[in-house]
């Protein structure tokens, strides 16, 4: 039992000193909702705190008492997903003890779980089995809806960088469900209910019919970061600070997303993202990697804009226009002045930079402006007007 | 009385053969929202079975208890909408019988409504003047809003082909409201109600004002659709099973839609359909009967891309690609190589293919890949990448 | 006391007649929602009444009010924002009282909305502090959240006019929140509660994080007014009556908005305005003062067509088309025929007309149609097949 904080450190380091103990990448612990027809469906896991490379000390103390509680663990699998029980409770409560009075605000998320979930009403419809405690000891593709959770929200959260998570066979671990609000339903019990609920006019409202749920049934954006409507960022994207994100044909898929302050009026397509500062215009399409960009994820850089229904299938860099309207897909021919040739080797000393490019030889190239010439048809790319810092450490 | 399943078959056939008798197009029995000032002002229908050219037996039982409920049966208009009572029910439960104890899940939903309208307590607001029982026996201009819905029902689920039903004046029979969630409310009592719902903090969350519901208010995919965000596919639209419509810069309006598994970034004008396999990419235009098209509905055909911000206001054939940013109008002059004309008259042996064509003239051409020139902005018509199965039959 | 409507007269007359005393350009008394952790933060306030620059006979009978409540009234400044207290109720309702009676329906809202303040129940948690009485002296810069939203008012409900009020640092007043419908919820608290919300499945519904509410929050639109989805017009956008918004790809933003009825399916972005009978096609987008129009509000003339997909960051006359797909910059280089310099001089007689123009030089011009030419993709101006009326006047 931990009396002190020092007490407490022992513990954890008995604990990780174990021949079974392994530092999970990720854990938590995860309300779940289950179908309401089918309970074995885990239809949605809600984590009041996902861990992602961090708090091992919390994470020590739960296996610990997920094994005394009677849980075999085993952390050589990729992930342990358990129901909770009193004695995994009683055990993390003996534990966190010197942790408790202090939990409170920002301090000891972990602990607050703890706390909160022995002091919920038993009455409540809260029993044992709608929550979960979740580990992932290696980032293999998720055998379960709690995991990819997991990974979406260390994505959506910032914890984990854009790309760098296997989400391979996430789908296939979701489950398509109506969804009011933040409440999923399966569809069949939609259609098992359907005459008796819209007779008696209690047919649901619902939202959407999706795997994933919302970027804001989840996570908490940052006091400078807008989302005008919550359709509009799926859960998995990740929005840097100052990300405002508008209502008309804006969109952003779960693992694409900004690095910095970016205006998005556009679409940001799985595993695209977007540069600080930028400006993703109104209707402007950055391509995924499903469609049109030959699989090479695209990267737009910072400071540069892209104009309302331009189109964009290709890495464009820092401080570049794509004029509204106009569409850069990687084997576009664009067609450069000498003058754009010698003005754009200036700020990109190390780049090949030639009179006829394809879209795709833009990539890592600063200061462009892509156009159409309107009297002639012509593609063209110049040097913005937009600045750009050249990185000293390089030249 | 019906005691057997024979019995009813004999009543079935006794009502059928009555000279007052006549098969209806579509019926059903439908719970109406009324105005909450106006009760004459049907706001909305909601039909939890909706029949269309099945179930006569059904029809007949119902249109027979009709006519022992007291009400006079003309069969000879286009439609019939009664209210009901519980004369009507009693006459339904009573030949429906013996098929009562089986009214489970997917078996006898007709039998299933009667039942739980029967089984509904009196005490909850549930009074009769709230349900109709509605048959369409002519496919007329609508003379009510419960028989714009019924046929919006028989689009939606799929029963009525899509530009085959006649809703002329079917914007007419429905009411523009307020709607919170499913619940229309009118506009007028709102503002009767403004000062004090709104110092009362009482004021409804308005989700959109439209003459039309959503597609989710009274339809339940397939499990397989995906529909991101309900405003996105309004009421009377048709989705095929594996469908799904992004949150983007999508919209699908009534009489519109796909007929197949399609993915939906963009927007499928009312009247226009899309064949399975195809992709309407994000943000591009499938422009509809008002709107440039000259009244021709645009058919896209199966395997087809639509790029990102394209559009499309001409039929286009299957295994077609538009790029990204490309504008297909019918009057739109499109350049071809031989290389491309002998290519594409290889696939399309039956077309006449032309070094110039207008857009028009690709209707039924399939295997085409439009683009623009980024070179001579001209736009141009070359041999697709897409797979195009010729048709056996045909050649 | 005013026993009669001349005793009521006479009170205003002698309230106006008295030095302190100024005509408010704008007033009105709003519920505020404060912040569930600083009270003193005001999230949003709504005013079920919006008076400006009309109503003055109550403006007078509220401050009166006032002063007799005990406030110092200051109408030097620019604003004056007050709590109310009983004293100030029982001193309108005393003016007032010979309008009580028929204070109902359109008649004397403002007497309205007294009335049924001094009848809300204590109990229900409608305590004084969540009242204010607005007034505003001067169009300044807003000094509190309470005008910044009396403004926004005016404009939604098209009492003042687009462009002509003076929004600087409206946005420095307003909180952005989590949006629950149309209640506004500070992130902190949401933070703060986020383990227990989430555990014991009670996590609100988020459906957007702004500053800004949404129109519909707060406006009841015309009868023949369409808003197919609620996020997609902001507070302080302006529609006029028979304008409808698409769910597509459309936003209207605040400082934005129609003259008449327009169908929109595209982007009004701030302080852009659409001139009666004019569509805004699929995903066309009307830049904004922010994005590459030079801060000159982009106006766009009566029954003119801006074609799915197109760009408009310059001024467009009446009788236009812009063919989809098109964009029109202010520095857009445009070629016209000889013929249609001609055709176009017919029907803009004081405009300079030439085969070479740029987008910004079209500025009044009626009757164009632009066009990419499809061969050459050359951009091309040519007279619309449009009907433009000729002003009589002016000519």
């Amino acid at each position: 039992m931990a009396y002190t904080k020092d007490d407490f450190k022992q513990l954890v380091t008995d604990i990780q000193s174990q021949d079974w103990y392994k530092n999970p990448i990720g854990f938590g612990i995860a309300k779940v909702d289950r179908g309401q027809l089918n309970k074995d469906k885990i239809l949605q896991a809600t984590y009041p705190v996902a861990n992602w490379e961090e708090n091992y000390g919390s994470a020590a103390v739960l296996l610990n008492a997920l094994k005394h509680s009677g849980v075999e663990v085993d952390t050589s699998k990729s992930e342990l997903v358990c129901e909770i029980n009193d004695k995994f409770l009683e055990k993390c409560i003996e534990s966190f003890r010197p942790y408790i009075p202090e939990a409170k605000g920002e301090e000891h998320k972990n602990v607050q779980v703890i706390s909160t979930l022995a002091s919920l009403p038993i009455d409540s419809g809260l029993t044992a089995d709608n929550f979960k405690v979740v580990f992932l000891f290696e980032d293999a593709p998720a055998q379960s809806a709690e995991t990819v959770y997991l990974k979406l929200y260390a994505l959506s959260l910032g914890k984990a960088k854009l790309r760098t998570l296997n989400l391979d066979g996430a789908f296939g671990k979701l489950e398509n469900c109506a969804w009011v609000g933040n409440q999923p339903i399966e569809l069949d019990w939609l259609r098992e209910n359907e005459i008796a609920l819209k007779l008696s006019g209690k047919y649901p409202t619902i939202d959407m019919v999706d795997k994933f749920p919302r970027f804001l049934g989840h996570v908490i954006p940052a006091d400078n970061t807008r989302i005008l409507e919550s359709s509009k960022v799926r859960f998995g994207a990740q929005l840097a600070a100052g990300t405002t994100v508008m209502p008309g044909a804006s969109y952003i898929n779960f693992n694409a997303g900004t690095e910095g302050a970016v205006m998005v009026e556009g679409r940001i397509s799985s595993s695209a993202k977007v540069g600080a500062g930028s400006d993703v215009g109104g209707g402007a399409s950055i391509l995924g990697v499903l469609s049109g960009t030959d699989g090479v994820p695209v990267t737009i850089g910072e400071n540069t804009l892209l104009g309302a229904n331009s189109c964009t299938g290709t890495a464009i860099g820092d401080g570049c226009i794509i004029d509204a309207g106009v569409t850069i897909l990687p084997g576009t021919k664009i067609t450069l002045s000498e003058k754009a040739v010698e003005q754009l080797k200036q700020i990109n000393p190390d780049k090949e930079i030639k009179t006829v490019m394809k879209g795709m030889d833009f990539q890592g190239v600063n200061g462009v402006h892509f156009r159409v010439n309107s009297t002639t048809g012509q593609t063209v790319a110049m040097r913005s007007t937009r600045e750009v810092k050249l990185n000293k450490d390089l030249h």
